[in-house]
């Protein structure tokens, strides 16, 4: 590409930048330095999180250029909603093969609706030639030493997820053709492209919940990375696990628990909580009206079985992550 | 790649990570949950910058992982040296087409050497399967209100370079064949692959420089946009610009002007300013060993215009920047 293209393409970047930090408190210079600086208060501490997509790993290339830039930022500012952390500010390194101004119109819009949406602040940037590659780095505020940790998961604990899980899994199997039923399509490839980014859960969540993270590997992978970090073991009743309506219009029960288990991408949080905070979680899920429900609890021990609901262990297929390829 | 390969992969950098923001009091959490975590201080602001490298076009995929490793961390910090800022913590988006594991050893090597050469702390990061890149975003503090800006240059002020200029430029050429003279190649590729971020001149700026910059585009470009961002414009004197004897051994003044002027990778600061802070800088260029050396004037007007000493227009042949490929 040439130079004159890489200002044009910077000129797209440069007015979201200008429109979205001009309303942050924290940004105290945007694009267009040799840094971008932010102002931390005191009784904060700075959240941050860094995730790479590339195309045909983790889209396909050919995507609707709107629908990689939402998802690239939902799945980075899915991290700070797993910290309980408040969006500030995000940086994007992103590396185009050619100039191709149709596709970069499309991805701003999607980047702008989504900045706004989350209403964070793009303040930096870096434009190169290279092979589809998008690297989003998040910044977020959480009041200090009230982080939701992946380390604090007891004993005893009951473990919730939020909304349902296994949509994303399902439709990248009917992207790939492993499913063939014709269903409810849009609606699950709306939830791989457009996951929702719990963040207002999370930012309730502090005081609440012991340990947390997001499903980005599948629940029981990443259930146990929480496990791990904590020195405990979980079980997981496979009955008590939330699906859409949508899934079960493509899958069986069967096909959409394996989804659930171990299909990644989701983007729900999986949390763990004393019983003692259940009806406040259960009222905190009425108020933001996004469901959240009970699918286990913490033991004794370290790793993550599965249960049906005879009390049975249930073998998975599967507990790895599929990129898309 | 596998998932045992992604966790050996992991293995190398979270020991790097451990070790490294251990000894940071910014750092409350490092690698190993959603996110990192940084404390900043009241006093201080948080500078940051990412910046992306691709293979084959930023360097050569070829190039020995070690110097990879050293000249992404060096190209990133110098943008916290250009905004006077000190090095506090990086994170790092690697990736990799296949598992390499002695690729990885020699990477980390040199990742190790100039974390601690800089002594920046590894807090975060995201290893994926892709094309070979890396994107580095490093974070700085800096006290409140005293970064060094790109748009306070004034009318009347000095311009003022740091180290020696073209030396990348010229390595550049050798490695592309461009330039075949037989010379001090070992150092001018040194200077390519690991150049000298100005942390300590920036550092001690504050207070002295008008404005400053990194010069990764060339000195031209670089003052360029110090003049823009200012509404300034300035002249640079020809003969007074910093050549290492070493580029006068594989090439003539000439060509080492237009390597200087036009040649990027130099990563030496550009600052502005006043002549009354003459002999401060030169003092600090004898504490710091740091040759710091003026080269032209801010004007009034706009642009970067190029004298000889008797103070005719030189008309330069290239003012972009050319990536390795």
């Amino acid at each position: 590409m040439s130079s004159a293209e890489f200002s044009l393409i910077d000129r797209y970047f440069a007015g979201i930048a200008r429109s979205s930090s001009a309303r942050s408190s924290y940004v105290d210079v945007s694009i267009g330095d040799d840094c971008a600086i932010l102002s931390i208060p005191d009784d904060q501490q700075l959240a941050l999180s860094i995730d790479t997509l590339n195309a045909d790993v983790h889209f396909p290339a050919s995507a609707d250029a709107k629908l990689i830039a939402q998802r690239a930022l939902a799945v980075s500012i899915s991290d700070l909603a797993a910290m309980g952390a408040t969006p500030v500010a995000l940086t994007l390194a992103i590396s185009l093969p050619s100039f191709d101004e149709q596709w970069l119109a499309r991805f701003s819009e999607g980047l702008k609706q989504s900045v706004e949406h989350y209403a964070i602040a793009l303040i930096g940037g870096d434009t190169t030639q290279g092979p589809l590659s998008l690297t989003i780095q998040v910044h977020g505020i959480v009041p200090r030493g009230k982080a939701l940790r992946r380390n604090g998961a007891q004993f005893g604990d009951s473990v919730f997820v939020t909304g349902c899980v296994g949509d994303s899994a399902a439709a990248l199997a009917l992207m790939q053709d492993r499913l063939t039923v014709a269903g409810e399509q849009d609606y699950l490839q709306g939830r791989y492209y457009q996951p929702s980014a719990r963040i207002n859960v999370g930012e309730r969540l502090k005081g609440l919940a012991s340990s947390a993270i997001d499903i980005s590997d599948g629940l029981v992978a990443d259930l146990g990375h929480i496990v791990k970090a904590s020195g405990v073991g979980a079980e997981v009743v496979i009955d008590s696990l939330p699906f859409s309506p949508e899934i079960l219009s493509v899958c069986s029960i069967e096909q959409a628990r394996e989804y659930g288990l171990t299909g990644g991408d989701d983007y729900e949080l999986c949390f763990t909580a004393t019983p003692l905070n259940r009806e406040k979680i259960q009222a905190l899920a009425i108020e933001l009206s996004v469901p959240i429900t009970e699918v286990g609890q913490i033991i004794k021990g370290s790793g993550v079985r599965c249960l049906d609901q005879q009390g049975n262990n249930v073998v998975l297929t599967k507990t790895g992550y599929q990129h898309f390829q």
